[in-house]
């Protein structure tokens, strides 16, 4: 099998279950009890979230578990959107956000506030001349994604996020950074970013966990009420389990980061290669901003659908588009908002590498890629 | 180690993480996903949710997984409150509902609800006449739990359910069943529910999964939106590990409720009969409506910190009060609502036992008891 959908999801990290399983057993208690289980459970709770928040250099304070990047993203901005310390009625996104962004924002447009779309450019990365004619005094929040999680693309974050408080101080700067952690570093001092979203199981931790990071004196309002988790802005009791495996993952991930950066390079290279040597009718998604980690290839005007199937006859599993939208037909909104013709954007499959992909399978990989593009041409 | 700390959490059955380990690794795809790791994990995800509501008689599309009983009871709250096809703006629930339920409705009653509280006897059981005074045109949802998690006490819920269905058959009632599940039957087309919450980690399941079951025709607004997944209601990439394991362990506990429940019967009698004979001083929580899963008792003056911390010491694990307040020093909400003497409340441990829990180990467990009890009398 070749596995190269990552970005949908990873299988969880073999040094990663090993170190979080106790606490569905052994170690079971739920982190309120006052015994020693609960002690305990309590405790590895908060190593995990110090050492997430050591991540960032900020304190643990900063660190709210919770279950889903969905969640995070819809934390941050319902939460920001509901505190009643913050001034301004006017929201604003990439037109390139994950649906966890553009639902939650068009929620909070019927409920008095007004929302904008940022312009993204045709290599796939914001356009910072229209952020900056629709920012305003009334505006209170902008979220951008670190990294795109249908084409790959880089946000320019430092340079959003140095431009927004030069202009206006007060704007809150959220970035979800699920397809980015422990792929490109994410500085939230120097990027000047207040709230970023995370997950655990693009990173081979399980699904079911995930974080909303946030600056000091960052003050918004908590969704789920009740217990008082999470300092108050996340009730439930804690996924031990999950909490303690999404921080060791983040720690092994980020430990590899750079060399892994530098070996998919090379990897995705030899892709590239490949592909315009031997298949030559495959469109490629070429921009500066993609990384490494992502590929985005068509066969016009074969569909997404069919060309994923043929490739995983031969053992190859990719994804068409987002995983996330998957399931629905139309054209994403990614691809229309980067303004690629439709007619490539129907064919569109993302290839999404990770550590595990190695440049030895590459030789019996491209042969059984070779195969099915093959099989595909005689379907045109 | 005597643990008698179930209702605030359990360890995952070795049965139900045999089942489920695997969605963690070997069969780690995302449902989303169009190739067979995908569709192997949205069809693991649609046989647990197909069983889970056969045992309420339902179909899967009446069944939506979240994180934790505490998203459920919020989704189910918050949800009926912004359903734009359904009238009143009345929500009641009783005095001793878990705090994910009253916290929510104190920010109901904030935006533009008004709320009330059902009396409860000091049964510990609500008072339905109560109730039937609070009700009007006006009222728009019920909430009241299956079973306290505090003392342990079964609401009537059929009795609630078809007096409000006869009286204004508009009333939503939603049942908090985290505590009651796999405990007692809970029938709710019999009694009348609309929704109902469930949690894993009560039953034998990890910690991070739970579900809202709805009855046919009840319409209410998702919070977490996104990608769609949970039919619209809850978006965020599903927990496929959670789900397997929560369906899982619902069906083992289901099969043996019955007999469980009868052997527990037993079980507390030896309890109550040990503790009349020879702790005099002690004074239990005694209602009719109390399962015999859980046993409350104190000893007063001794605060009921110190007196868990020396049945731990004798490796007996017990909780004050909810487990979810337990860190808070107050006498819980839900002693003051049944009328409890501050003076016994702030003694009062609670003993929540399991089919793990048997008549064997009972003789040295007593003698353990004893001698932390004879400890504390020196501290009198």
């Amino acid at each position: 099998m070749f596995y190269l959908d990552n970005a949908a999801t990873t299988p969880v990290l073999s040094a990663v279950l090993e170190k979080s399983l106790p606490y569905l057993n052994e170690h079971f208690g739920n982190p309120s009890s006052l015994h020693h289980l609960g002690v305990g459970a309590a405790r590895a709770v908060k190593t995990a979230r110090e050492a997430l928040a050591n991540m960032f250099h900020l304190s643990k304070e900063n660190v709210i578990f919770c279950s889903s990047g969905t969640e995070a993203n819809h934390l941050a901005l319902w939460g920001i959107a509901h505190s009643s310390r913050l001034k301004g009625n006017h929201i604003i996104a990439s037109s390139i956000e994950h649906p966890s962004v553009l639902r939650t924002l068009e929620a909070l447009q019927t409920r008095d506030y007004h929302t904008s779309l940022i312009r993204v450019l045709p290599t796939g990365v914001i356009d910072i001349a229209h952020l900056e004619t629709l920012i305003s005094e009334e505006t209170r929040l902008v979220s951008c994604m670190a990294v795109n999680n249908e084409i790959g693309t880089k946000q320019p974050l430092e340079e959003i996020g140095t431009m927004l408080k030069k202009k206006y101080p007060h704007i809150i700067f959220h970035v979800d950074a699920v397809q980015a952690f422990t792929k490109i570093p994410l500085l939230m001092k120097s990027g000047k970013i207040d709230l970023l979203s995370i997950s655990g199981h693009k990173i081979g931790a399980p699904k079911g966990i995930a974080a909303l990071i946030f600056a000091d004196n960052i003050s918004f309002s908590p969704v789920i009420l009740g217990g008082g988790q999470e300092h108050g802005m996340r009730s439930g009791t804690e996924n031990v389990f999950g909490i303690v495996a999404l921080a060791e993952a983040a720690f092994l991930k980020e430990q590899k980061r750079e060399s892994v950066f530098e070996s998919l390079i090379h990897y995705k290279q030899q892709w590239l290669e490949f592909l315009s040597s031997e298949c030559a009718q495959i469109e490629v998604f070429h921009s500066p901003a993609v990384l490494p980690y992502f590929l985005s290839v068509a066969f016009p005007p074969i569909p997404a659908e069919v060309f994923l199937h043929h490739l995983e006859a031969e053992g190859i599993y990719v994804s068409s588009g987002s995983a996330c939208s998957s399931k629905k037909t139309q054209i994403s909104h990614v691809s229309q908002a980067i303004g690629m013709s439709p007619y490539i954007a129907k064919s569109m499959i993302r290839l999404s590498f990770s550590a595990k992909n190695s440049l030895e399978d590459q030789h019996d990989m491209f042969r059984r890629f070779s195969k099915a593009v093959g099989q595909l041409k005689e379907l045109i």
